[in-house]
Parts: structure tokens; C-alpha cells; sequence
């Protein structure tokens, strides 16, 4: 009999464990899954984080394409440099801020630097979820997101070095402090205030970062003429804009979907088809709006309604019906126009769409929440308005402030000769097309001749002047 | 012995669910599967709907890389369009045609919209492979690949508006019904014709949409001179096209994996393998019978003949053995190159090459099955030559009468001033490369001034005017 | 009493199943695990495919970005062809040669083709990890990668035909043979040598061949001066250099990632973070070093060391601290910086930097491995340092061998008139950008005339009025 019972012991455990499975892919509180249900939701999150990594890729795409030829160099250059600096300073201190654990709920710090116990590669970290490593990886991947907003805002006059130093604090300070007042269940948390994946906590406050910047900055040379005018200065390459917005689209399938932060299948598939069906309501929505308003169906408008869909979905994905998730789309994609047009009304120079994208369809996104999520109503809208207000004071009296004490110092912008003849051959002695494009620097050679030749000297000369006196 | 007995009850229990995830993953026919199984079939499902999305991209830089700089706004604003449009109508309608459950096998309809049931995330929907969100965003990132092929054999000449309602009519009702017939298990499935992931339904369907869209429209100006000469009109970009097609490539591990409907390891892993040893040797096979008529590697036969493979396997992606696949590749890529020829010759004109590549290599593929497949013979080749053409009769009907009406009424095709001028400054107003292209518009400024100041005003000028008297 | 016996007997069955599952995911050495396991295995290993892949498309991205328009079709060919021919070879005798079985240590062969027998899709192939297919997938992907490094370092320069007859070669026998040796389990791998994921069997392999490549060559035109002048030659477009190292940024998440060979939360989560810190760091260092050299930040320079720290990870991926990974990545960025000055001051001419990032980071991170790693120490690194040295001598002798016949015979660089004008004419009669560039036959259209016209005739010439004729 003791065989028998000692049989019903190991059957009982055995039953409680697929018990335990069975749970897991709906319900993933408990303290453990299955090591299968542990594997799967940890390759989504490492895959999502992969999909997140893409959209610097996107953004350094659809920025330098929505800009002109001169200054390319140096918009792949900043969007190169942010997620390396996003990386590393988040792996210092940035996810410790974000993540405090047990704190005040507006400012705590959980340590510095990336030494998980062993725990941390067990289901023990999070049940299951994922490890302590891809948490990392994913968290880290968005928070570069931020300064690569502000970076298409203040683009083809913001001085590199300044730049650099406030994508620094910015990544480093700015957003994860604000992000630990929700997702790191700060005061914001408490309150009720939502936002699934970061229609606030990531592209508002990267907007109002974008708003700081070009407000200090001023608009580029030309683009508002004394006598009232508006140019508008066209961007170089809309196949490269194109293919930003694509890959923005797909990041957005981890981005979003990614913060269901496990694989679960209903939450994560109905996350990428409202996800899905914003996008492709905003494209057509701006479009159509773009139209009737220019008589011309506008490509850039096209691509800026699709990320204004996405971007108004994402604080709300996790819980938006067909007709929501359209709805939000088809406004956002309003708005994005309207944003557009307003923002230059104002003479507010934003040489990608950035504010009217990030900022505003950030804010309407999250006041989405309260009026078609889960627990719409005044008070989930009014909660909702609450976060926006502290998220935009924060981030934008934060922004100021960094921008203001690099103005006082060394100055933000190139000098308007830097700014003429492109920040490519002014802050990198390197142009994006050196065969297409003529050096202005004592009329070089024009196109058909091996333009590359003479510009190179500029180019790389210094480097390759030490090279040879080596 | 109660309590042993319920411990056998429970220990059977145990055993039956053991049993289950067992037999899961190689015969997933059984009512249910565990929730590590749905979890990791659902997200294999997911991720191939990312992979099919990015074939959007693909077809977005391969069409606009092979035609004229002139020309890119408008194909790329197409291609971003008509995802857009894809997804939504296929919402509100494609799902429901295609997949209307029980019907009379040619038409039939479930439904408007996206309102599944409590059941439609669990594994009740569809056996555990994958939930209803997910099915429906696999299929609607298929649903709009009809168009875009249709894109780029009319590209540089059709008129937008019209364009854009022809679209509308072939995603919304022309595929959906056709798919229908086998996918939605109607009259072709119940005869036996094969067509595992679309070398007929899905790309021989936008073929026969892109041969009636060429035959109404014409050649492009200047294409056939009226001295009988053939003038090739070079892309403008073999960067971009190059790009489209890895991501196509890419993409198809997608489009073909994903088909699997599960993530079943021995299905999924053969079908990646068939499918990129086709590429592979329809890459190498274009290449070689290129070279050897025209004594010069050509690089868009290499590309066109990668997908003349990719198209060419995927009929029978999950049932090739690897001579069968790399034979298929082979005779895709020879067929690609001599096709493109006889278009030509015929004064077909199809400035990217999709009816050589999607319709003539969609057949071949479909008839492939019949050739070297599971149950290869005349009787399965005969019912696959049925399907090829009933899908042919109801394909090219429906777009000629779409595309006839459309040119009776709004015209299809845009002006000769337009056609000569790009369609980028015709229909948009918005050159895709300002600072490298030269306005048409009263000699604009050359090389290496400010080019995009002077096109500016064209460009953005109805909307940013709109916006100064707002 | 049988009865309960019989359920004891299955009780502990299911109690065995159970552990089985639960071991399976940390230490996979059983014989088999759950299919649930397996399933997720297998797709963890087929999406790194996937991202194998897509640095291909990096390469070719990186390498025309890198190098001057007029010879981009040619770099885009060879890019191209590179996957088809290494696919299709290693189909054929590089993966029976590298993973030949039982073998001497030196040289072994399991057979020509992929035919598996049943159990190669079932996990009793690998334990569960993946199927044959996969595997095959996998390994395959990595095997063009050598020889895309050379095609790099021996651009606008190289004869088409001689470099895909030299790619042949490496690919099909130098790569899989040298790789036996230690991921077939050959002698390297028994003596203790470690390379997790390649930085030496694919990335310093690869650079050998591409060293000794250029040294067969020489320098480009026009690349050093009679008069001891470096000239620097510009790459022609900065946004393809950089699409091309964010995808191999992104691929790298395969190449590592799935070099696990499992899905293993613990071991692939790590690995994913390493190679990310690695990156980064590798990119801010390039970034700060050629900074202070050259005074102005180099765009080239950030792209180079992101590669180097990706480089020098590789080796040991899976198995560094947060503090190793970032200096590792440190250090290759460093390196990569005055490797790039070495080798331009030894006059070797390397217009992608291929040899300062694939060659000496290579073999920098395998020696890390023995400075870092889990087994660091003298012992360790004088192994290590074996390795590095075996596989130079064999990479770079027959690398040398192949060239060296070649050359021989049909010799290995084009003429000077053609490298003049350019690969794109001379070896394709097809220019990468006729709309904006020049033809340099009896001087061609300038910017501005529809250039594709009178550039066509050339380009596609040949072909078509073949077409003409048939």
C-alpha cells in the first residue's frame, strides 16, 4: 500500500503540474509554468524585443528620408548613436530607475548595472514571462525610442555634440523616471491611470521632448520667409521614408504585441489586429483628409496617418473592439493632418511630423482609453487626462531644461553657413551621396565626373592625413 | 480505495492530457491541444503574418526600383495604400467571402466584420493552431499581395484614382471569392486540385488582374517605337529592388511556412527548406540562361528569377523532396527569362516583369503539383490544369469588366503630358527625390543648389497654402 | 490490485514525461523531450534562419552603401548570387563536409544531399532541438556568409566571373571543411578550442579570404598616389551603409541566438543581451576613437565598430558577463579604428573595412574567449590562439590557392578602362541608377533628360534585341 500511496503522491503532483499548465497560457499568475509555456513566452519577448530593435532602423529611415540630402549623414549618424547610447546608459541606470521595485512611487532606483541572481533565468523571476535578460533587452529597446523622436524634430540645424548630451539625459533620466510612475507601478499606477504599451510613456514624452527642442531651436533657414510665407522643404528621398513607415509598422507588431509581456495567444493576437487595423485606418484616413484639403493625395501624409493610427492604438491595443480600433485609427489620422497643418500654422518647424504624430496622436491615444477601453467612462477620462497633464509637464519642463543649460553653454545650433551647406560636410565632413551630390566647398566637380574623388579629401581627410603621417 | 480510485481517475487523466500534447504536435486533429502547444502554434502564426507584412515592403521597393525616378511617389504611394485598403475591406469583407463555412461551393458568405465568440481565442476555434485573430490577420496580409502585383505591370501610366477603386474591387470581392473555391473548401477543394500556399490563388490571380489591367492600358510612351524597335526602360534604382526582393525572399518563409497553419517542426522545416533551395536555383538558373542569351549578367533576371522560384514552389512547398525543389527553381527561372521575352515580344508591356514572374510562374508551380508532388499523375495534373484555368476564366474576366468600366467612365490611364512629366508631379504634386531631380516645371534649379526649396512649392504648396489661409 | 498496478505503472510514466518536460528546457541531453519542447525548439531555430538570412541583404546593403555608384550593380550581383550558389552547395556536399559524423578530425564526408530518414524530423534527430530540415536551414545560411565577407573587401575591382568561380570554391570545400573541425567535432574541438558562433569559423575565415583577395588584386585606381598619397573613396550612399548594419545588427540576434541550438530561455536571452551590449559599445567606442583621431564624427567609423563589437562577442556570446560583453565591444571598437588606419597605411585597399572588422575582430574575440570566458585563463587562451592560427593558415593558403589559379588563368581584375567607367557597364551593361547617372559612353544625357532612355539601350540591349530577333 505504501507503493500505491506513494504512487498517489506522484500522480497528484503530476496532475497538479498539467494543472498548472493548463492555466498557464490564460491565467500566468501563478507562481510557475510549465518549462515548455516559460520557453515559448520567452522567445516572443526576445522576438518582440528584435521587432522593437527594427524601428530605430525605421525611424532612422523615415527621418532621413523626410529630410533633405545635405543633412543625411547626420540624421544616421544621431539615430545610429541613440540606440547604442539608449543600450548602455539603460544597462547602468536606466532600467534600475524605470524598475525600482518597492518605492515611493515617484522616484526610486533598484541599482545599478545587470547582475541577475540565479533566480533571474528561472521562472522564478516572473513567472514564467520571461527572464531577467530578455526583460532587459526589451525595456532597454524602447527606451532609446524616446530621443529618436525629439532627433527627427530638431533635425538640419541641432548641433551633434548638443544633441548627443541630451539624448544622454534624456534616456538615461528623463524617461525612465517617468516611466517607473506607471509601468515600474509608481504613483501613476495607483491612481488607475493606463497605458498598455506607451501612447504616453513613450511617444508623448519623446514629443514633448521634440516641442522643447524646436521650440528653443527655432525653424531651419527658409522655411518661414519674412514676408509671411511657408516653404515647404520637401524631404530627399521618400523611397527611404517609405520603407521607415513599414518598418516602423512591423516593430509595432513587437512593440505592442510585445507588451502583453507573454505569448499568450488571445491577448497577443488581438493586440496585432487592433494594432493592424488603427495603422491601415490612419493611413487611409490622413490620406483621404490630405486630399480633400490639397486636391493631391499626399505620400508623406499617407505614412504619417499610418504611424498616427499606430500611435493612438498603442496605449489601448490590449482591449479595443474592430470598431474601436478603427475608430481610433480613423481619428488619429485626422488629427495627424490637422496637427500638421496647425504646427506650421504656428510657425513650429518640425521637419518630420514628429509632434504631430508622437505628441498629439500620443495624447489622443491615451484619452482613447477612457473613452472606448475597458472601463471607459468620465472617471477612467478624467484618470487619463491626469497621467497626459503629468507626463507632459515632466517631460517637457525636463526637455526645457536640458536644452536651455546646452544653449546657455555650448550652444545648440550649427551656424546658419553650417546650416546652408548641410550638416553633413559641417558637423561630419561627409556627404550621404558623394556621387550625386556637389560639394559646395569651391564648387566641386559636377555629377558624371568621380565626384567621390574630391570630396573625399574633405571626407575622410583627417583621418587619413594621420593615417599617413603614421 | 475511494481515494485510490479517484487517484487512478486522476493519473488516467493525467495520462490522456500526456497523451495529448504527445500526439499534438504531429496530427493536430484532435479537438484540443495543450496550451503550450496552441501558444507555440499561434505565435508561429503571428510571426508569419509579420513575415507576409513585410512582403509589402518588398513589392513597395522592388516595383518602384524598377521603374523611373520620375514614377516612385506614385508606385510607392500605392503600395502603402494598398495594405491599408487590403486590411480594412478584408475586415468588413474578404474573411467573410473567402471563408464562409458550409456553401454551395462557389459563393457563399459568413458575415460582415470581426466579432468572434468567446471560443474564437481558445483552442475550441481552430484546434489549437491559432485563434481567430490570428487566422484572420495571416489572411488579410495575403489578401492584399493580389493587388500589389497588379501594381507594378501597370505602374508608370495608370491613373491613381482609378487605380485605387479597381484595388478596392479585386481585394474586396475578386480574391476573397475566388479563394473561396479551395481555401473556403469549395468546389475545386472537393475535386482535389492542390494549391498549398498560392502559386494559383494568390499569384496567378493577381497575374491574370495585372495581364487585363496591361492589355487595357497599353504599353508605356516610348517603349515600342513605330519603327518596330523595343526600347527597355531601365529601373531607377537596383539598390531598391534588390532590397524587395530579399524581403520578398524573406517574407515567403512567411507566406509558405506559415501555410503549415501550425508550427508543426517536421511540415514547417521541410516547407523552408523547398522553398529556399526553389529561390536558390531559380536565382542561379535565371542568371545563367540570362548570361548566356544576352552575353551580360543581368541582375534584374537574378532577382526575377529568386521569385520566379519562391513562386514556383509555392503550390507544393510542403511535399517537394529537395531534386523536386531545386528542379522547380530551375525551370521557374528559365521560364522567367524567356516569358519576359515573349511579353515583350508581344508588346506586352510590364515595366517590373509580375506576369512573367506571378502569372506564368504561378501556373507552372500550380501545375508542378501534378508533376512531381505526393500524388503526382495525369489525373491530379488534370484537375490542377482545371483549377489553373477556372481561376484564370473568373481572375481576367472580373478585372477586365472592373478595369473596362473604369476606363469608360474616369478613364484609366493618365495624360501624355503626366506620362512624359512622372506621375510624381502629374498625380502628386511631390517629386520622390527632389534634391537630385530637376523640376520639369519651368526649368527648375540643377544639381547642388537647394533643389527642394524650388520644388517645394509644387510640392506641399495646395496644402501649406491651406494652411497660411487657415 | 492489476489494475491499480497498471495505473501505477502509468502514474509514473506520466510522473517520468513530466520530469522529462521539466528538464527539458535547461539541460536538453535527454534522449527527448515534450513535443510542446521540440515544437518551440524547432521555430526558435527556423526564425534565426530567418535572421541569418536577412544579413545577407546587410552585406549587400553595407557593401554598395560603402562603395561608389558606379559600381553597385555589381556589388548587388555578387550579393545576390552569393545565397543562391552557397544554398545550393551546401546542399550538395557542405553540410555532409562539415558535419561528416564519425571522422578523422581533419577531413570527413556524410554524403551528397539532403535525404534524411524518418527520424529526421522527430526529435530523436537532436534531441528535440530541431528537425534535420532546420538544421540543414540553419547551417546553411551561415555558409555563404565567408564568402559574402570577401566580395566585400575585393569590390570595384574584382572580375565577376573569377570571384563567383572563387565563391564556388570557398564556400562549397574551404568553409565546411575548416568548420568540421570544430562545430563537426573535429580535432580543434577536441582540444578544447572555443567559438560559440563564429567569430573565427565564419568571420575570420571569411577575412582571410578576403585578405588574401586583396592582396592578389592590389589596390583600387586611383587609392594610393605615386606621390605617397591615400586617397579616401567615399561610399556613394550613407543610408544604405546603414540599413545594412541595423539588419546585421538584427541578424546577429540569429547568428548568436540560434547558435544555442535551442530555445533555452536562460542561455538565448543571455546571448541576445551580450551581443547587444557588445554592439553598442563597439559603436560609441569607433565613435569616440575616430572622433579624437580625426576630429569630426565619422558616420563609417560608428557603423564599423557597432560590427566589431558584434564581431567580437561572437565567440563567446554565451557566456559573458555584462562588464565582458561591454568591453569586449570597447575593445573591437578601439581595434576596428586603427585596423581600418593599418591597413591603409600598409597600402591594402579594403573599401568596406571587411578585414579590420571580420578578420582582426575575429580573431580578437576568439582569443577573448580565453581572457573572459568561462574557462579563461593561459591554458585557454594558447588553444584558443591555436585555433586562430590553424584556421588562418588553412582560410588564407587556399583562399591564396584559389585566387592564385584563377588569376593564372583567366585572370582576376577587369581592365582599367572598365574599372574606370565603372563594373555596372563594363561587366553588366547595366547602370545601378540610370535616371541620375551619367553614361560614360560618348557622353550620355545629363541629370534632368530621361536619362533610363538612352542608358537602356545599353543596359538592357542585348537581351532585348535578342528578343527582337526570336
Amino acid at each position: 500500500m505504501k507503493r500505491v500511496g506513494s504512487v498517489s503522491g506522484f500522480a497528484l503532483l503530476a496532475l497538479l503540474a498539467i494543472m498548472a499548465f493548463a492555466g498557464g497560457a490564460f491565467g500566468q499568475e501563478e507562481a510557475t509554468v510549465s518549462p515548455e509555456m516559460f520557453t515559448v513566452n520567452n522567445l516572443w519577448m526576445m522576438i518582440a524585443s528584435g521587432l522593437v530593435f527594427i524601428m530605430h532602423l525605421g525611424f532612422a529611415t523615415l527621418e532621413s528620408g523626410l529630410t533633405r540630402a545635405k543633412n543625411t549623414t547626420n540624421i544616421l549618424f544621431k539615430n545610429t548613436l541613440i540606440p547604442c547610447l539608449g543600450v548602455i546608459t539603460y544597462a547602468f541606470v536606466g532600467f534600475g530607475l524605470m524598475y525600482p521595485g518597492e518605492f515611493n512611487g515617484y522616484l526610486g532606483f533598484s541599482g545599478f548595472g545587470l547582475f541577475p541572481d540565479e533566480a533571474g533565468v528561472t521562472t522564478a523571476y516572473a513567472g514564467g514571462k520571461y527572464t531577467f535578460w530578455t526583460d532587459f533587452l526589451f525595456q532597454a529597446m524602447f527606451a532609446a525610442t524616446c530621443a529618436t523622436i525629439v532627433s527627427g524634430a530638431v533635425a538640419e540645424r541641432v548641433k551633434l555634440s548638443s544633441f548627443l548630451i541630451f539624448s544622454f539625459f534624456f534616456v538615461s533620466f528623463v524617461y525612465p523616471i517617468a516611466g517607473s510612475w506607471k509601468w515600474g507601478l509608481g504613483f501613476l499606477d495607483k491612481m488607475g491611470f493606463y497605458d498598455f504599451a506607451g501612447s504616453t510613456l513613450v511617444h508623448s514624452v519623446g514629443g514633448w521632448g521634440a516641442l522643447a527642442g524646436v521650440l528653443m531651436l527655432g525653424p531651419r533657414m527658409g522655411k518661414y520667409t519674412k514676408d509671411g510665407r511657408t516653404n515647404a522643404i520637401p524631404g530627399h528621398s521618400m523611397p527611404l521614408a517609405t520603407i521607415g513607415v513599414f518598418l516602423l509598422w512591423l516593430g509595432w507588431f513587437g512593440f505592442n504585441g510585445g507588451s502583453v509581456l507573454n505569448a499568450d495567444p488571445a491577448a497577443v493576437s488581438l493586440t496585432l489586429v487592433t494594432t493592424t487595423l488603427a495603422a491601415a485606418a490612419g493611413g487611409l484616413s490622413a490620406t483621404f483628409v490630405s486630399w480633400a484639403i490639397a486636391k493631391k493625395p499626399d505620400l508623406s501624409m499617407a505614412l504619417n496617418g499610418i504611424l498616427a493610427g499606430l500611435v493612438g492604438i498603442t496605449a489601448g491595443a490590449d482591449q479595443m473592439a474592430m470598431w474601436s480600433s478603427m475608430l481610433i485609427g480613423v481619428i488619429a489620422g485626422v488629427i495627424v493632418v490637422y496637427a500638421v497643418m496647425f504646427f506650421d500654422r504656428m510657425k513650429i518647424d518640425d521637419p518630420v511630423g514628429a509632434l504631430a504624430v508622437h505628441l498629439v496622436c500620443g495624447i489622443f491615444g491615451t484619452l482613447a482609453v477612457g473613452l472606448f477601453g475597458n472601463k471607459a467612462g468620465v472617471g477612467q477620462l478624467v484618470t487619463q487626462a491626469i497621467g497626459v497633464a503629468a507626463y507632459g509637464v515632466f517631460s517637457f519642463i525636463s526637455a526645457l531644461a536640458i536644452f536651455g543649460a546646452l544653449k546657455a553653454t555650448m550652444g545648440i545650433r550649427v551656424s546658419p553657413e553650417e546650416e546652408q551647406e548641410g550638416l553633413d560636410l559641417g558637423e561630419h565632413g561627409m556627404q550621404a551621396y558623394p556621387d550625386f551630390q556637389q560639394s559646395s566647398f569651391g564648387g566641386g566637380p559636377g555629377l558624371g565626373v568621380p565626384a567621390g574623388y574630391a570630396a573625399s579629401q574633405m571626407a575622410h581627410g583627417a583621418l587619413h592625413t594621420k593615417t599617413e603621417m603614421a
